[in-house]
């Protein structure tokens, strides 16, 4: 019997940041939550911008998710907050089973245009679920490689305008 | 007998362009660069932001840099020009060779703060050429884990301040 995926937002706590460990894209974004947490700049369980996906009590699927606001907006038409989601994983015993598109539907519920960089290889994953390659400009994207979803009413913004 | 090796910037230009097929970073900045060849909006052996070491007639590594203006400085203090460099690279049957060390040191010699966003597991490369992890700020880093290298005089930038 197929039952829905649900994704919840992560906070931030011990055990969570100990669950991130397993995760290949595990960098500075973790270290500076650990060092927060240990030096009590943050409290336990604030929030984070992870969401994630549990299979029982274990962490198998996350992403970040942060929105950006309109006036740092340089990919869209009209500018507007959008969405800059990254370090979208599932660990590799859970592939397959939807979990990445589930990650990716929660953050296309909130209506706002998403930009992602993807890592390499998972280009065939993003144009299924609807994204684009943004196109290429060096002083915007630098060493990215931008894809981008837009809701309807939404264009991408003519970087050579 | 060792021999300096030699770092040389890269012309966009189709021999170049199938040369960077074999990095393993082959995005979409190659790709827009290649339409631009194509459709006649670069000249042939026009300037890339590439730097590569060749062996032989063979491109084995490579790096891109790019000048990023004081005014979207947010590393620096004081803010000023700086490089961004990315896709560091280099193939697989020439590591150990200094080839990475030298482009570094190449990047290094324009004596300007130089901010990479490295692979995950080349951390130890990077501090050995005196990089240091940038305090991480989640709505100027996002998804990066910034390494950055001072010349003397300059500082990094408060991220809380």
């Amino acid at each position: 019997m197929m039952t829905k995926t649900k994704v919840q937002p992560l906070l931030v706590n011990y055990k969570t940041l100990e669950e991130f460990k397993r995760f290949k894209e595990y960098g500075n974004q973790e270290l500076a939550m650990l060092e927060d947490l240990e030096s009590n700049i943050v409290e336990n369980d604030s929030e984070s911008p992870f969401y994630g996906v549990y299979y029982g009590s274990a962490l198998v699927a996350r992403m970040s998710l942060y929105r950006v606001r309109a006036k740092y907006d340089n990919y869209f038409v009209p500018p507007q907050d959008y969405l800059a989601l990254w370090k979208l994983e599932v660990l590799p015993d859970y592939r397959g089973l939807g979990y990445g598109k589930a990650l990716v539907e929660f953050a296309k519920s909130f209506e706002l245009p998403i930009k992602t960089n993807p890592r390499i290889n998972s280009h065939d994953f993003w144009e299924k679920m609807g994204f684009q390659k943004a196109t290429y400009d060096v002083e915007r994207d630098l060493g990215e490689n931008p894809l981008i979803w837009m809701p309807s009413g939404v264009e991408e913004r003519d970087v050579n305008a």
